[in-house]
């Protein structure tokens, strides 16, 4: 039998959920396998009886291949194509954490590279380890309204995370939600930059994957939404990730302080980032992964898919635009950095509409994003709010912009098209909720890290860089030929 | 109701297109919101009357679930399917971006990397908005045989663009044809760079994609394509995106005249790039973003569209090869910017055929690219046509090459097998045809920004770098820690 | 007649693989041309007897095209999709040429970068082509037991390739082989460089992805496989890739010898890599690439395919977060190289039971394949085998780590559920079967190499670098300003 036949037959055996469902829960699988080997291997002679059963299968060989054909439905065949577009929508959100490392390292400076790249890469992996044993739990579980509760480390079933009736599989679901619970981390990384260290971040990562982001989450995207229950609309985030990610990176920042340097004698001293060639590359697979984030968030493949990407794709545009030439405007010159902060304003900003305005609403939240974004950095300086790579503005104020224009643009409930406040003041309602619980927590979690391991890198470390004191390693060794090269290794 | 729930609903709301179709034209609907809101709301005291309708819903359930489920078909999970692969293709095209982004500015020098970056990056922002605007209207809309009128700000339905009978929706196509507008545009930034006006740049790339890679397009792939019921053949744009793009970027070269320094005193000097790490990246990212480019103009999933990406794949290796081979010969050494330009040279040649070639042919359209594009760039420069990235030989020579070969290699009409040179004279009157109109169209948009806002930057500000005269900022600042680094910003 | 609907009528035909799977063979075609042309284009005037047929065609045209729609079955659509998402997942493996290219290239010298990339971006090139010419049909052709034939340059038929009674089409098929032959030799680039001839390393990658790779894959995957049916299980290829992989890569490192300088007076000098932010980009884009290595080697879509995405990402999240704290512990910081080669140690350790173990399981095999990846790195350096990336550790060690975990942690046959040792010494068995041949192979390979080409660039051109030597260029030419750039052009 061939290695293809084999898989086949996994395959169908696969088919039926119920089988490889049973993966999950290591102990009752352990007394299956063992009845099934009292009953299969220790009967292995029994094969000599099959002879004449055989001959009957083998008669009804033909039949019984359409028969499993047959068995294949038009729903069927859409269940595993929702999966399968989850899958890759899910792939694209977690591609975003290369998106990330990039932006941030390049927005900063090469003697911190190390640092930022290894938080950027660890934060992924921690992320799901921890959403794996806690997180996905208390945001999907049932239990409460509180937080979920049950099915820790994927083992429940279906109806344990509110996937039962659906196409979903705990598997595809799982994965493309701890990609989500992965980027609210991420973003805090960018704000703390240069100057935390590298165990509390982790730390704080951990804290916020396994239970801050869950536990805000359960109240919009699980079973017993009690802001969803109150019309609080948030497709694909704008709110429970980015500004999540936000209020925490704020916290972080707040709780920090600015990098030595930054704000000095009353003056505000930019501090350029080294690599701007990785930053717009960031920038770039930022924009593609976001393709998976909202039309992702439909949670199903569908015609409807593709409408999402486009509204994604326009506000990310004008986004772009806007900052543009706002940026233009204010200082003379056409500011790369402001480019790449407006589209990923754009991006956050469509990311709580983007499956309920029109291409219209779109292009305007993208524009008022971009436009928002520039002086956002600027008042973020103005009150010695040192956010290295501008990840406060982006997710944390486009964040709460996207989430209230739902009120305003959403054509079944939207101000502007004629349905008067309640969607804006559901809006309101879950940013106020979310925003003070997120603060509330991360700042807990910050100061519990203040206190025992200390949040912040001495101030010898901060300036030699903070590659050497954490890591020991430079970002680009003996980059230039002719000294450390040459005369280093050789 | 949970969320999951909620969006279980809207997607079944969303199945039927003729509803979310209707989220285009705001005027519409907000007139239909405003009449809904009066039936609706004003009439809210009336769900009392609902009750007894209600239970007749729930003892229906069941049943109604089951109709509901019935209602798919194998017709409609293939639309689904259709739309969602078309999706995927055009986010690897999108992706493209960052590909041609990388692959230009490592290529170019590192005093105008900030430049390259911002055009590349702000290019397909501009290409998204002027296709929703007039782009894709003007290419696909009906009226006329010159071009496309109606269905502006898609705001059409689907006969407006010619989709009416098929499977694809509107954002889906548009998403799809707005990628590859944006690469005709960002084909034209590697030529020009290192000396062209940032301002002239962005409103040559909106002229482009809004008006003359319109137009040309709708001869060749709209519904009432002159050229394609003249026999003229090209499947995913050898002539309609890549020539077109290079017949602007040899313009722009041209209108713009050679760098400082590039031909002195009869001598060509090598400039090389600053980053070759980054533009292997870009090569490497526009290889797998072609298997969009390629199999995703097949407009539809199906077993077919493997076949074109192996062609595809097939040609960049065999281009890649063939380049490495032929500069090897040449100058004695394989060099890594002539392996990168074979591979394009092979996908761009390949990219008219993918096809209706077999892979014999396709890996002798790919060979021949290799080698023509090493002749092909040692051309331009005894002509003092400075292309700093070889964009011109790459889009420009090996689309004519690779729309011609359709002529020669497809299987059911082309000469090698058998059909004579009707099909090739076909070809050579679509390469002429576009190519005429491209260069006129080009030259008009670039005579008018030479008369107004001027081409090129001043001489001192390319020799100090567009990085600080256009953007105001390095790319690589503070990169060498001991210098600016340590002293500047501390 | 436009061209979407030319492209509707293609893709009808199309969807009849007897009718496009004949694009194959050129002679057979050109014979059919020409009998076709007999009877089409000589009977060209004959059109006029056509009328009353076509009014007949006319009259049933409704019914005709319901007729065609109704071809469509779920079966069809399954399999159209299950084509699409295996091209999906072959996409993702290629992109993994880009991770290697970054991740080699990052953790080597600056001076050997170009060397490093021109050898990552040719030999998927190389691969490409030797395996349509005799790889393919090595590995999956029939005929006997020890490799396949027949079938060569993707001549053949489904039977030929073992594809007959599924769904998946040859190129698809193909194409992810290609990819997952490329990848093979894409691990021995980094275990050679900085020292190998570039033509050494292209005619071994060509050896080796036309007949090594390919022998001992056909024991295993073929439909002649005699390991598989001795009990071997590697599902994705941890033994069948990455071992052979590093079983190449360490015959290479020890016919090569170390790097001068790299042991000195009976000491171990670190040689830090040059650029770490590609590096990790490349990790980052080799974690997404494994989503289409894994999953994809389902061969098919199901609901079944997430799941092993999530064992796999589970133990790239376990590999990165273990290799950090044993670094950590053992050096005193969390070294970012060790973090890439833990997930990357994850990643490969997972390969071969990533669809049959469970989430403990996959958690399990991540967290020792970090933790030995540290260890084994000192150890090849305390043996002084000098394997620049530590792709020897990842790929050959981890791979076998992870081929041994399926005797252990496999839910259906596995020591650990209760099913004794039987499946282990089918691994153990598997794993020195294809660990001698691949050692014999590549050691004769190289031999020969050493013995005409030569292995290795002289002393000066090792001191120099091969970018100079083997190519004439820099990667970072001109990269600072103020000396090269403004003097050298200028």
């Amino acid at each position: 039998m061939t290695n293809l036949t084999l898989r086949k037959k996994a395959r169908a055996r696969r088919r039926n959920p119920s089988v490889w469902s049973s993966y999950a829960p290591p102990f009752a699988e352990m007394a299956e396998r063992f009845f099934g080997r009292l009953l299969g291997r220790s009967l292995s002679w029994a094969w000599l009886f099959c002879v004449p059963v055989a001959i009957t299968i083998v008669v009804g060989w033909g039949l019984a291949a359409n028969a499993q054909e047959e068995a294949l439905s038009p729903d069927s065949v859409q269940a595993v194509l929702d999966n399968i577009w989850i899958l890759v929508a899910a792939i694209l959100v977690i591609f975003m954490n290369a998106g990330f490392g990039m932006l941030e390292t390049g927005f900063c400076r090469q003697k911190n590279a190390v640092n930022i790249l290894a938080k950027n890469l660890i934060v992924f992996g921690l992320a799901t380890l921890s959403f794996w044993v806690l997180g996905f739990s208390a945001m999907f579980g049932s239990g409460s309204y509180l937080f979920g509760l049950g099915g820790y480390f994927l083992g429940g079933d279906a109806a344990t995370y509110g996937l039962d009736g659906g196409t979903l599989t705990i598997p595809v679901f799982f994965l493309f939600q701890a990609a989500f619970a992965g980027t609210a981390a991420t973003i805090v990384s960018g704000a703390v930059a240069e100057r935390i260290k590298f165990s509390s971040f982790i730390i704080f990562s951990v804290l916020l994957t396994a239970i801050a982001y869950p536990i805000s989450g359960h109240w919009v995207w699980s079973g017993a939404a009690w802001l969803t229950d109150r019309g609080f609309s948030d497709f694909a985030g704008s709110t429970v990730v980015h500004s999540v990610g936000g209020w925490a990176a704020l916290m972080g920042a707040v709780f920090l302080g600015p990098r030595i340097g930054k704000y000095q004698d009353g003056r505000v001293n930019a501090i350029p980032g080294h690599n701007m060639s990785i930053a717009t590359l960031g920038c770039l697979i930022l924009w593609i992964g976001w393709f998976g984030f909202n039309p992702g968030s439909e949670l199903a493949a569908s015609t409807a898919v593709p409408f999402i990407a486009v509204t994604t794709n326009l506000a990310a545009a004008a986004g772009g635009v806007a900052a543009t030439f706002t940026a233009w405007a204010l200082s003379g010159k056409p500011d790369l950095s402001m480019i790449i902060n407006g589209i990923l304003a754009g991006l956050v900003g469509i990311t709580a509409g983007c499956a309920g305005v029109n291409y219209w609403g779109a292009v305007i939240i993208g524009l008022v994003a971009g436009i928002i974004v520039v002086f956002s950095v600027g008042f973020f300086d103005s009150i010695k709010i040192d956010d290295p790579v501008g990840a406060i503005s982006v997710h944390l104020i486009c964040g709460i912009w996207g989430t209230l224009a739902v009120g305003l643009f959403n054509v079944e409930s939207g101000l502007f098209f004629g349905f008067g406040i309640g969607q804006l003041l559901s809006q309101i309602l879950g940013i106020v909720v979310i925003g003070l619980f997120t603060v509330v927590a991360s700042s807990i979690f910050w100061l519990i890290l203040k206190s025992t391991v200390g949040l912040r890198v001495a101030a010898e470390e901060e300036l030699k860089g903070l590659d050497i004191g954490e890591h020991g390693m430079e970002a680009y060794s003996g980059f230039l030929k002719d000294t450390s090269d040459m005369s280093g290794v050789i």
